[in-house]
């Protein structure tokens, strides 16, 4: 693992971090922020995935969580959104796929297959790595993630029930199955045989009796993407059906930007936090 | 003048604007913040300058003012650093001098007086078209900045004493007219008769009588322009020797980067508060 940068924050580190992915067979680059509480011991850890389009930078740059999390004591660790380099298979015209665009899913389909394996690479290879090389207490874990990034966590929650303490999302991409911004990629990556898909898909996942104690969602009225893309109806019916509480709380006038996730980014911290720390 | 973006933000509206302007000759285009309380009655207005290779771009993502401007009531206004456009001079590869260098001073030599003067664009121009369009209190402005903003914010309030309320920065070049970065930009705007270049150095103000009631001062240890460029032992001389309380903390182990910004920038905009708010 190679140290790309690090810079006091808030009383913590700001670092950036490189490494040889065998998940996704590339190099990849995370951004880690620790508080100033890791110099004294291992601190809880709180996963954010971003949304498409972005790298571990744009969240680092825009989303204002280190005054908190520096307050609080937790570690925020915010991973790249799909495989990176020259000879990963990629629609440089197509930011809804390829670079950019890993879903948090591992691709069965050739050539993507080779390196689209954001889900092993999330769940598996970059826990491992952080925690051999961080003060990270892993048995305290959240995840949190915006539009393709909250897809990313509430899929990968409800699938490892036991290993985060609690999940929440701005603007979460509530069903991609069926969105079309979505469908495409899936169809890409998981091939035509849509029985495929359910392992990505929230509402689905939740229809096949995976489980959540509960969810915090913040979505914004102006988002641009709510009626296609993100549907947080289709998020609520499926919890109302399964029994999962979800706060879903709808902001007035608030858009899609890290302009809206920053407002909001406090209350996810602080709710995290509370589940964090429980003993 | 032009709306550019707007979006909601800590209950307040982050927006971008563009306008022609005649004082740079060329289209000028600057963010403003307005919190909450703008929509019901007129609020101070806090002045953000940035530093080289910047737009006003840089701190409206990176500066992590809006949480406490909306709480506080303060709008928050960031110029670009020079003018703009593909007919002004410039040096495409010396990011110290020309495009995003523009020294928050007026030009006077060819070719660079034709477009080059932020100084007037700051003090006159901008302000009578934020006033005109914004609900703004111009009886309640102050002003901070970074780096060369920071030289931007102390030597335009050093002219304008009885314009800003307070003043501040991040980093600040105290003496630009004797700093390896800056000599050769005020050379080339100003011409050789370093007389002229007094009325942009603050020092050298501070030595000609120019005064303010108090300046506050923040500076990494670890910012790699610290012995070159920054230079705030000369800064504190010239405060010292002419009775301006001077508040100079500096930062154990913080760089240049909005990682350093961002966590004090609570501490400035708490300091310009208490001025503003004042009777």
């Amino acid at each position: 693992m190679e140290t790309v940068s690090t810079a006091r924050s808030f009383g913590g580190t700001q670092g950036v971090y490189r490494h040889a992915s065998t998940a996704c067979n590339c190099e990849m680059t995370f951004a880690l922020f620790l508080p100033p509480q890791a110099e004294k011991g291992k601190v809880p850890l709180l996963w954010y995935l971003s949304g498409l389009t972005c790298t571990h930078q744009n969240v680092m740059d825009k989303g204002e969580y280190r005054r908190l999390a520096a307050e609080l004591g937790m570690a925020i660790l915010c991973p790249d959104t799909s495989p990176r380099g020259d000879d990963v298979s990629d629609e440089p015209d197509n930011w809804q796929f390829g670079k950019g665009a890993g879903f948090y899913l591992d691709a069965t389909q050739a050539p993507y297959a080779t390196h689209y394996r954001m889900a092993r690479y999330i769940t598996e290879e970059l826990p491992q790595l952080v925690a051999e090389n961080f003060p990270l207490d892993m048995t305290r874990q959240s995840i949190f993630g915006h539009s393709m990034g909250g897809h990313g966590a509430i899929t990968l929650a409800l699938k490892a029930p036991d290993r985060f303490r609690s999940v929440s999302a701005f603007a979460p991409i509530a069903q991609p199955s069926t969105a079309g911004w979505s469908r495409p990629a899936f169809e890409k990556y998981l091939g035509s045989d849509e029985t495929a898909w359910r392992a990505y898909d929230t509402t689905l996942l939740i229809a096949d009796g995976h489980k959540l104690p509960e969810l915090l969602v913040d979505q914004g009225t102006a988002d641009s993407f709510l009626d296609d893309g993100l549907r947080p109806w289709l998020l609520q019916e499926a919890c109302a059906k399964a029994d999962i509480p979800l706060t879903l709380n709808m902001r007035e006038g608030y858009d899609h930007s890290y302009l809206f996730i920053s407002t909001f980014m406090d209350d996810h911290l602080r709710w995290h936090a509370e589940r964090l720390f429980r003993a």
